[in-house]
């Protein structure tokens, strides 16, 4: 649950939204459909090939949910504090809070592992969709689900043949199906952490100031790729600037962006706000509430749940941004107008209508079939275990074993044979698990899965027998998953070693897991397969009325965007887009969230307070561009996006540019502080060579 | 916050209701407007005034929020067990816990007094609506309310002029300002725990169980009227009837429901939905989720907790109903419906027109400026304080000294004539404050205000200043006003005494009471003013169109409800109307909150399984409504109301026969636990003679 990893940027003036072409500075493009003419139109910069060619090949997601940049030859990558924040407390100890104090590593032999963390660097991109559409032809509901990911995991085995130590196959789908991609990645397994700054120096402001500005954070760190126990050689990365940029200057972002709802119907939009999305809240009101007390507790307690706690209210925020633009009924009617505007055009034409049906009406026919099944599906699949690491690798140990027996295309696409390495990771690397935080988790899931399922429902009785959610609890806490050796000896043992555990959590997932698959297969059967169904249909439409002079929603998958620096007015206020360090002793309270790490403190009339800090553009970013690179016209990096606004909240739905602003920490910012407030000169000089 | 004290009853299937008149068993009916007719053909019932008079004498109001009925001739009053456990848990300490024990006086000098607790019994209705409307002439949005609040504060004082000592009088505004009438109450502010089973046997079943039927709750105690140190007199009190009724049996519910919605328009219904609602479902979450976690710290935080928990789990199961109940386009459209319907033929009547003017744009018209006002009235006004004691010590001492200084007309209403005394009895009764459950309220009020005022509001610097959350509630439970003779001082001392108070409590208050008094001001003059004036116009239009053969929304006043001994099919499954002893004995786990008590687990196999323990009618009840009398035809009390089932929540907004329901505990299951577990003798023959 990252800063950036869970919504989307969007719009207050919702009544502007089109919902059929990109409009401004709108859009999320792919690396094989960049609008480089429109660019050299408006800004004059030429956007070339090997300008993206550059770009792609050092720009890394992370498996943290971010995106990061390659800085140097060094394989020295740039991302977000946050991003690297559960890796900072993984290595964190009672004795050793490298999450308060900071991480730096003193020099190469210091940088640390990041447990579960791969980086991957896009390198080719083919089109798939017609393979993909003749393996679907004609089928329908669990059968085309079926069809699809079988189809899809072969496609991907066959892509990366004899080359997956090194690199991963992912077929990505575009347009809810109207184009599916064959990505191919050079993958790094071995990520090692090399500098992350004190957590309040880099959140500064805390919950308060998120998704505001002004803002006053520095929110970067770096890791390290490693491959055969040596940093990674990469010679194509981005130059360093150590120079702020200036305003209305252009500026790129290329990352992952994770998830938008752009291209949903007006039908699936109520969905999200009659109870997807507050149900949501809710859950995450009651986690924080529990997780807030909890770190009252002891010291020791605020450490070990601090990460999650961050995860929580930053994706509370961001729901409930989302929530507000749904409320707006403008949002709706304008949907509702795009949605049958389409219609109108798909009816008029006798050809177009033959091969299209009328996807919207089975969009709106599953719409009770989901509400029926959604808080059993979200509960005993994918919700269950609510932030347990004990009941995730259990769950992963349980799944692996039975879906590696099968064939490839039969699996669930999470076991197939380009995701296994992954999981296969995040399973064996030691981390740390916290048996209280543990209680916390599990208790909550499981009386949450019973108030919500009700005390008689039949799943209730699978999941908690005649146990309270405390006492079963207790009684899953005692697993020994947390030994990495535990789990390395069940994941090789495969489902014998696994039918013979008792342990206790590995004997109540074996327990559980057939209702829990049984609710996945008739949810995917009767709410996911038809709605992707009538998705794609509704994208073949789009394509064949609006052409494909568009963007696809975001899929935490490798997208360029363009704008400017650029600040924005709030009700009559106008916002500048810059913040300086001499803002930071302004700011500052000396109280909770608002005060200074010691070495800032420090710093005082040492930093030249006129330095550039963050800086806000009107880039189309959203959740998962967290450490994305911010690249002026010559392809160098100038900062690394954090944040959006507060206004950009809501636009999951539609873009707004008058408003919607991505927030960005310098280079300039992170250059200054490197040299006077943690005198890091090995770091200076891998960045800057001086 | 009590299980009936919060929402309303309602309707699953809205598409069915209407918003003219009453159908089937609908209807909170005022005691001078009962549909006697009605009932006299549907159920072959006399309800004439003898009977009326009768119930009326022995119905009494309680201001923790409740409704009971006396039911012996030494004032023995009986209420359900959630109406007294804040009683229970202020008599209780951390050797002796009532609430989980239970309390049993085995004589009356052992009867204990509940801290602040009143029981209002009605005596007389007088019409006031002419009165109050020539005082309103002409006046709109702040002149308005301070016209009509003036003039209301005068009828109430003069109506109980020379009697005030034994007496209440309010004004109640019916019909949202269609009707003012005057209510004379009889008081008695000596109301003593009696008897109380354990909450386990009370709320069996707990939050999961709640709302729910089948039920295995005993919600039932027992507290007695005292006038000068002795028990009261009450000849006109309900006769016991320890006999169970039977399925289709008419059954009337005299009681004090709440607050309904069902005469707002749809713009106000949309507000409650979009934003309302959805805001306190938010809050009620995140608190439950620190006082879960606060409760399982230690056995007294358990202890000290488990009011609050209580009153916010239920809040929330209700408010949770209404939301769902809200999203349903069917209800917003329905009402839309019905206010267009009204609207036209106003609108077709010239004289009406003239007279009625367009209410409903009146109200449109606020809706923006009540969403912009909302969180800071919330925050700073309604909500301050969320939960603190010490904090609402302060604001009614610091109020009260200001409001004490001006004529009776021109006060706040909640400090007029006719409430002091209540407002006195609360300050003044002594009753636990627990400084860990402060400062858990408090810092959760104030983090809350500056998250949804935001850190750079005025508002908050007015509150916080430099203090984070967490320290300023660590300066403010340093405060002294936990001791009763602390507050009395002040009370005595005056404005004078509360100036020179170094109490950091009283000078948060003092310093920050501007603040929330010109917000109250600003929302009274912007929202309630120019809404209550359009409601007025909109009741008196209903009244002109559709006659007064309907029933006000409710008001924590009392009303009367008929209806019957019924079941429901909910989703194709018939419900019973009954459940008996030998239920509770198969729906025991052993493990909270399906553990029995340690008396009832001795009791299996002596009490009779037999006996009818909770039963379902249709009667039309809400919030407030919990310890309501349960009476037969001849007027003898049966039960007492204690919930309603989970498809009544919805129904703030409208009543549906077929599938809502109130939950009673019957005198029958009482009587034989009296008897059976807890052998007391005294009460049993106190109650039946014998």
């Amino acid at each position: 649950m990252k800063k950036l990893s869970i919504t989307a940027l969007g719009s207050a003036a919702l009544c502007a939204l089109s919902f059929g072409a990109a409009h401004a500075d709108e859009g999320m493009w792919t690396f094989d459909n960049f609008p480089s003419k429109t660019v050299k139109e408006k800004y004059g910069v030429t956007i070339d090939q090997p300008w993206l060619n550059r770009v792609m090949s050092a720009a890394a997601r992370l498996s943290s949910g971010c995106s990061s940049s390659v800085v140097t030859k060094d394989g020295l990558v740039l991302t977000n504090h946050h991003c690297v924040r559960a890796c900072a407390q993984d290595l964190s100890t009672d004795k050793a809070d490298y999450i308060k104090d900071g991480f730096m590593a003193a020099k190469r032999e210091d940088e640390k592992l990041c447990p579960g963390m791969v980086a991957e660097i896009l390198t080719t991109i083919t089109d798939e969709t017609d393979r993909v559409n003749a393996a679907t032809a004609g089928k329908t509901g669990e059968e085309f689900v079926k069809a699809r990911d079988g189809v899809i995991a072969t496609i991907e085995k066959e892509g990366c043949a004899g080359k997956e130590a090194q690199y991963r196959c992912q077929v990505v789908t575009l347009y809810h199906g109207g184009q599916y991609k064959l990505y191919t990645y050079r993958k790094y397994s071995d990520v090692r952490l090399v500098f992350a700054p004190e957590m309040q120096t880099a959140f500064f402001g805390g919950d308060p100031d998120n998704f505001n500005f002004p803002r006053y954070d520095l929110d970067f760190s770096f890791v390290r790729l490693y491959e055969d126990g040596k940093p990674a050689s990469t010679p194509e990365h981005l130059q360093w600037n150590a120079n702020a940029p200036t305003d209305g200057e252009p500026v790129f972002i290329a990352g992952n962006p994770g998830s938008t709802e752009r291209l949903l119907t007006a039908d699936q939009l109520k969905a999200l706000r009659d109870y997807r999305i507050p149900d949501t809240l809710i859950l995450l009101s009651e986690l924080r509430g529990r997780l807030i007390r909890f770190g009252e507790e002891s010291v020791e307690h605020a450490r070990i749940s601090d990460d999650l706690l961050f995860g929580v209210e930053n994706s509370f925020k961001a729901y409930r941004g989302e929530e507000k633009a749904l409320v707006d009924p403008t949002l709706i009617a304008a949907k509702e107008k795009a949605d049958s505007e389409l219609y109108g055009k798909v009816m008029a034409d006798p050809k177009l209508s033959a091969e299209i049906g009328d996807p919207w009406k089975d969009i709106a026919d599953v719409q009770p079939v989901q509400k029926a099944l959604y808080e059993t599906y979200m509960y005993e699949e994918a919700r269950a275990g609510i932030g347990s690491d004990l009941f995730g690798y259990a769950r992963a140990l349980v799944r692996a074993a039975e879906e590696k027996a099968k064939p490839n295309s039969d699996r669930l696409p999470e076991f197939t044979e380009s995701r296994l390495p992954l999981v296969e990771k995040r399973l064996l690397d030691p981390s740390p698990v916290y048996p209280d935080l543990e209680q916390l988790a599990l208790e909550f899931w499981l009386s949450k899965l019973r108030e919500n399922l009700t005390a008689d429902a039949p799943g209730t009785k699978t999941f908690l027998g005649k146990d309270s959610p405390e006492t079963l609890s207790k009684k899953l806490v005692a697993s020994k998953l947390a030994d990495p050796k535990v789990r390395k000896a069940l994941w090789d043992g495969g489902m014998a070693a696994i039918q013979a555990s008792d342990d206790p959590m590995i004997k109540f997932v074996l327990a559980t897991d057939p209702a829990s698959r049984a609710v996945r297969k008739e949810y995917e059967a009767k709410v996911t397969g038809p709605t992707d169904r009538a998705t794609e249909k509704i994208a073949k439409a789009r394509f064949a009325v609006y052409g494909t002079s568009t963007y696809p929603d975001a899929t935490f998958t490798l997208r360029l965007s363009y704008g400017k620096v650029e600040g924005w007015t709030d009700n009559g206020v106008t916002v500048k887009p810059f913040t300086y360090f001499g803002g930071l002793w302004e700011r500052a309270t000396g109280q909770f969230p608002f005060e200074l790490a010691p070495r800032w403190q420090a710093a005082k009339g040492k930093v030249n307070d006129k330095t550039v800090f963050d800086f806000t553009t009107d880039n189309d970013i959203v959740g998962g561009n967290s450490g994305s690179p911010a690249i002026d016209a010559q392809g160098n990096v100038i900062g690394a996006a954090f944040d959006g606004n507060i206004e950009s909240l809501g636009g999951s739905f539609g873009f707004d540019d008058t408003v919607n602003r991505s927030v960005i920490v310098s280079t300039a910012a992170i250059t200054e502080a490197l040299k006077k407030v943690y005198k890091d000169d090995g770091l200076v000089k891998e960045l800057t060579g001086k």
